[in-house]
């Protein structure tokens, strides 16, 4: 027969309504203590709340769902996890995440979201996979979502923006000013397949435009430190060698560094190097790197939008949060 | 009203059996741009078959569950990542991935799984949070599994083994051998809290003690880049520091490498230094990376097995992998 939740209860010494405030995930305050006492009797007796019948019943799975655009190592990404798991451990809520790394996984991670894996979803979009039709296809479902990216015209969920563009022209300019003239940009693979410039890519050709530079440099790179690394070794190691890279990660700005210094190169000397994302990783690079990014790494605020969402008794007026970039200049350029 | 498959079918112009294929996602082939062609009109007509109802009706989600020890980052992690994904995508089937840091999450992830919010699982266990009393509950509810790491003793699931030990110890042999006697060893955080050494760390103790030396240096730093630069940058700057590091990851062995040479120490002159992982990065540090790991990084063979189980008319009989690692020895060392 089937352990019932009164026998949870008896035998985690509880009651029947903290049981199901721990099982279901119900925003109530329970002590991590009586929780765990609560999880370790229902895992003795094998007591489960079936999901799929609660979530017919209640429509609700408790828990919300981390929609990325990488299959993991992206160091923006794991913070962001990192801020979304613990805040939704803290209400009961599991985390669930979908990996969207080309289009047929960007549709099939919609479908699963249209067929209710969760209550909601923090969406973060890099590249171009998650078309914005898709986008807003799911919004109109009605389903809880904050969308990070500089997505525009979205109905029904909440918007994270961050001016990438403007500042990574700060940083093309700030190598403009200090006597930079050969400005090599090392793209995400997805930039270097658009028509046209967006985002960081768009910063470095606005930068350029600005004080009347024609030249432009642009490869590929930035995803994979090992191929900025290939990348950078050629650059620099060409007759007419870039005297700047401007990398649209830091990973591959690092790996930049290495490859001037195992040249031969000094860098900021013979070649500045910049990147993007302000990693701590930057701070023990040699020179320090300098980069273009957030100046603290905290998404809090982020997912407390859709917690908001989720507790709310009917769907919020959307919001929208800019998160500021700014660049940082340090030893490498 | 609620659109029909039928009326999917009639738009995308094809079987309404090639819809249930495409969108139920089961076995069969389907040619892509069909497929496509099925979801673009499913998209277009907001059909989708609800999955809590079907999850009930057929106790089939068509996704399979990849846990993780992690919050991503981990090398290895983003590789079989990137297995599951493209076979389960290759098979109609999505993935979702729970991260498990800790023993509140490893029990939540539990409950989820048991909950029944995909068909399998590929569990890759690193560290003490998924306890095996944990694991054999889970696998005692039927769930087809795959378990990484070097769990025994699990009943009714696949095993995959690396006999990390003792490749390991070989490393630090190697580096005994070749006249090494303070050998520092920089471990993962979960390692140094143990009772008693087992994996990494044991294989560290066990060629020490092999070789009659007494000493031992263990550390932390081996989960984080900036962590392991600061860790190796104190050991070397120390009067009696050590003449070889061993780091339970690339990434921190990598830092030890930056520390050193920032510190004008000679790698592997004044001090050698040998990782664990294997990963593509060893080979653009300066010098190479000696390391630890598998020769090749494919993890299709251990997908497979989850497939051949969630396959299967009935429960095949457990199955047993071993993947063999092996001391790959390059400059730094």
């Amino acid at each position: 027969m089937r352990p019932t939740a009164r026998q949870v209860a008896e035998l985690a010494n509880v009651s029947v309504a903290t049981v199901s405030y721990v099982l279901s995930g119900k925003d109530r305050p329970v002590a991590a203590e009586t929780r765990q006492r609560v999880l370790d009797a229902a895992r003795q007796l094998g007591y489960t709340p079936n999901q799929a019948a609660r979530s017919l019943r209640k429509r609700r799975t408790q828990r919300v769902c981390l929609v990325l655009s990488s299959l993991g190592g992206v160091p923006a990404d794991v913070r962001l996890a990192t801020d979304l798991h613990e805040m939704a451990d803290a209400r009961g809520y599991s985390v669930v995440t979908l990996s969207v790394y080309d289009e047929a996984r960007a549709q099939a991670a919609v479908e699963v979201l249209r067929g209710g894996i969760a209550d909601g979803a923090l969406i973060h979009v890099a590249g171009d996979h998650l078309a914005h039709d898709l986008l807003a296809g799911l919004a109109a479902t009605g389903l809880p979502m904050v969308v990070l990216g500089n997505e525009s015209g979205l109905q029904g969920c909440d918007l994270v923006r961050t001016p990438e563009a403007e500042a990574c022209a700060e940083a093309v300019e700030h190598l403009l000013e200090t006597g930079r003239r050969r400005i090599a940009y090392m793209a995400h693979r997805f930039e270097v397949y658009r028509d046209k410039p967006v985002g960081r890519l768009l910063g470095y050709t606005t930068a350029l435009e600005r004080h009347g530079v024609k030249e432009r440099i642009v490869t590929g790179g930035a995803d994979d430190r090992v191929a900025a690394y290939q990348t950078a070794t050629e650059l620099l190691g060409s007759p007419d060698r870039p005297d700047a890279i401007f990398a649209a990660s830091d990973r591959a700005a690092i790996s930049a560094i290495w490859a001037a210094r195992d040249l031969g190169l000094s860098v900021p000397d013979d070649v500045a190097i910049v990147g993007v994302g302000n990693i701590d990783e930057g701070l023990i690079s040699n020179p320090q790197l300098s980069t273009v990014g957030p100046l603290r790494h905290d998404y809090t605020d982020v997912v407390r939008l859709l917690f908001d969402r989720l507790q709310a008794d009917e769907p919020p007026p959307a919001r929208e949060i800019v998160r500021s970039w700014t660049f940082v200049r340090r030893g490498s350029s």
